[in-house]
C-alpha cells in the first residue's frame, strides 16, 4: 500500500518578479532532484509575492497551454522525473481567482488541482490585517492525488487550521501524507506553525509537511519559513527560515506500527459528535 | 454571557487508600475554596489508583445516596459554595461500570454527569499496555453543564484525543471552557499533554484546562501531573508534577476579541469535510 520515497520541500525565497521566481524554482527544483529527491513542494504563492493586491496581476490561466508556471512546472517533471506539487499560485479562472496548487506526476501530467478551501480573512487590531476573500474565491473540495508511494492529501497554508479538514484527507489508509504548501507569517508562524503540523500528524496518525517560502524581509508580507516534516508520533524535523531545501526520507513502517498500536483512528466516536 | 471566574485545579496526590483519598480531596477543596475559587476541579480517578485492576474494586452507585464519594463532594460544595467537578470515578451501574465525572452547583446539586467517551486501549511495544475497555463501558453523550459564570463542557482524559469531540463540546458561543479531569502517563504526558491542550484551546477559540493527579512514584500507573490552563489564543500557565493547586482567573474579554476578530469557528467548511 505504501513504498517509501524521499521528500524535498523547497523553501525558496520569492520576489516581485516572476521571472526571477520561476527560475528560482527551477534551479531549486534541479537541487532536490539532484539529491535523489522523489516528491518535490514548492511553497504557496512561489512565482508572486503574497498579497491580496498582487493575486490579479501574477493571475494564470492553467487550462493555457501557454502559462509560463504551468510550462514551467510541467517540463521539470518531467525532466527529472519526479512528483511536484507546484506549491501554489495565483489562478485566474473565467471572472474568478484562485489559490490554487497544481500537482504534476513524472510524465507532467497534471493528477491533481487543489483550490484553497478555507480563506484567510483576519483582522487582529495591532496585529495582521487579511482578507483573501476580497479577492480570492474558495476552492470546494477536499483534495487527494494518486502517486506510486502513497496517496497524498493536499491542502494550502490556513488549511492545516481545520482539524476536520485534515482528518477528511487522512480518512483513507491509503494517504500516507498531507503535503500543506503554506506561507504563515512570523507572528502566527512562530506561535502555530510547528503546533499545527505536529498536531494534525498525531491525530490522523500521518505523515505531514509543510513547504514555507523563505523570509524575505523586503517584502510587504514576510514569511516564518521553517519548512516541516512531522512524523505520526508528532516528532518533527525542520529547517530554519532561509532559503533551503528540507529533505526527508519517508519510511512507512513507523507509520504502519503506530497504527496497528495506537487507536486513535478507530477511536473516533462520530456518534456523538456533531458538526 | 460570560462572567469571569477564579478556576482552582486541585492536583492531588492518590494513594491506594480510598479514605486517604476522599480525606485528601476534602483538605485541597479547602484550601482552593480559601482562595476564591468559584469554579473547583479535581483530577481523573481521584478517589482510586488509575488501573483496570482497581475500578471494580473502588466503584461506586453513584445513586446510592450513601455513596461516600458522592457525599463528600455535595458536602463540599455546599459548604464552600462552589462549582465543583468532581474529576472521575469508577462508577458501578447495574453491572457495569463507568469511569465518571459527576459537577456539582453551589447547592449541592448534581448539574451533570459526564461518562468517559472515549475508552483508552493502548498496546505500544515496549511502552504502554492499557485496555480500559476491559472492564469499562463507554459513555456515549458530550457533556456540556450550566453555570453562572458560562457553560462548560466536560471531557475525561483521553476524550481530549479527538478534535471532533472538543469542537462537539465548543460549538454553541456560551460554551466559555472545557475542563478534562485526566491522567496521562509521564510518557504519553511529556509528548502530547500541552499539545494537545493547547491545539484544542486555540483550533476552538476557547479557554481548556487539564487537571492531573500529582505524580507518584509508588504508583502502578505513574501519572505526568502538569496541570494546565489554556487561554483562546494557545497561551498556557501550568504547574509542576508535584500536588498542589494550579489557580487562575478566568477573564472572558480576550476571548470575546478573539472571536470578534479570529474567525476560526465561522471559516469552518463542513460542505467539504466527511467523517
Amino acid at each position: 500500500m505504501y513504498k517509501d520515497f524521499k521528500l524535498g520541500l523547497c523553501q525558496m525565497l520569492v520576489t516581485m518578479s516572476k521571472e526571477e521566481n520561476l527560475a528560482k524554482a527551477i534551479e531549486i527544483v534541479g537541487k532536490a532532484a539532484s539529491s535523489g529527491c522523489n516528491i518535490i513542494v514548492l511553497p504557496e504563492c512561489f512565482n508572486s509575492p503574497y498579497g491580496t493586491n498582487y493575486f490579479a496581476e501574477y493571475a494564470e490561466d492553467i487550462s493555457d497551454s501557454e502559462s509560463p508556471t504551468l510550462k514551467t512546472l510541467k517540463s521539470l517533471s518531467i525532466q527529472y522525473s519526479i512528483y511536484l506539487i507546484g506549491g501554489s499560485i495565483p489562478e485566474k479562472n473565467e471572472n474568478k481567482i484562485f489559490n490554487t496548487s497544481v500537482i504534476f506526476n513524472p510524465n507532467g501530467e497534471i493528477i491533481g488541482i487543489h483550490r484553497k478551501v478555507h480563506l484567510y480573512d483576519m483582522d487582529i487590531p495591532g496585529g495582521i490585517r487579511c482578507f483573501e476573500s476580497d479577492v480570492i474565491s474558495p476552492g470546494n473540495q477536499a483534495t487527494i492525488v494518486n502517486t506510486e508511494y502513497c496517496k497524498i492529501g493536499i491542502g494550502i497554508c490556513y488549511d492545516i487550521n481545520f482539524p476536520e479538514y485534515s482528518w477528511t484527507l487522512s480518512k483513507d489508509d491509503t494517504v500516507g501524507i498531507l503535503i500543506f504548501p503554506g506561507c504563515f507569517n512570523i507572528d502566527s508562524g512562530s506561535k502555530y506553525w510547528e503546533l499545527l503540523m505536529k498536531v494534525r500528524a498525531f491525530d490522523n496518525s500521518i505523515f505531514v509537511a509543510g513547504c514555507s517560502q523563505a523570509r524575505n524581509n523586503d517584502a510587504s508580507y514576510v514569511s516564518w519559513g521553517h519548512s516541516i516534516v512531522v512524523d505520526p508520533l508528532g516528532q518533527h524535523e525542520n529547517i530554519d527560515e532561509k532559503e533551503g531545501i528540507l529533505i526527508k526520507d519517508i519510511r512507512f513502517d513507523e507509520l504502519v506500527r503506530w497504527r496497528n498500536n495506537i487507536l486513535f483512528r478507530k477511536h473516533k466516536r462520530f456518534d456523538v459528535y456533531r458538526q
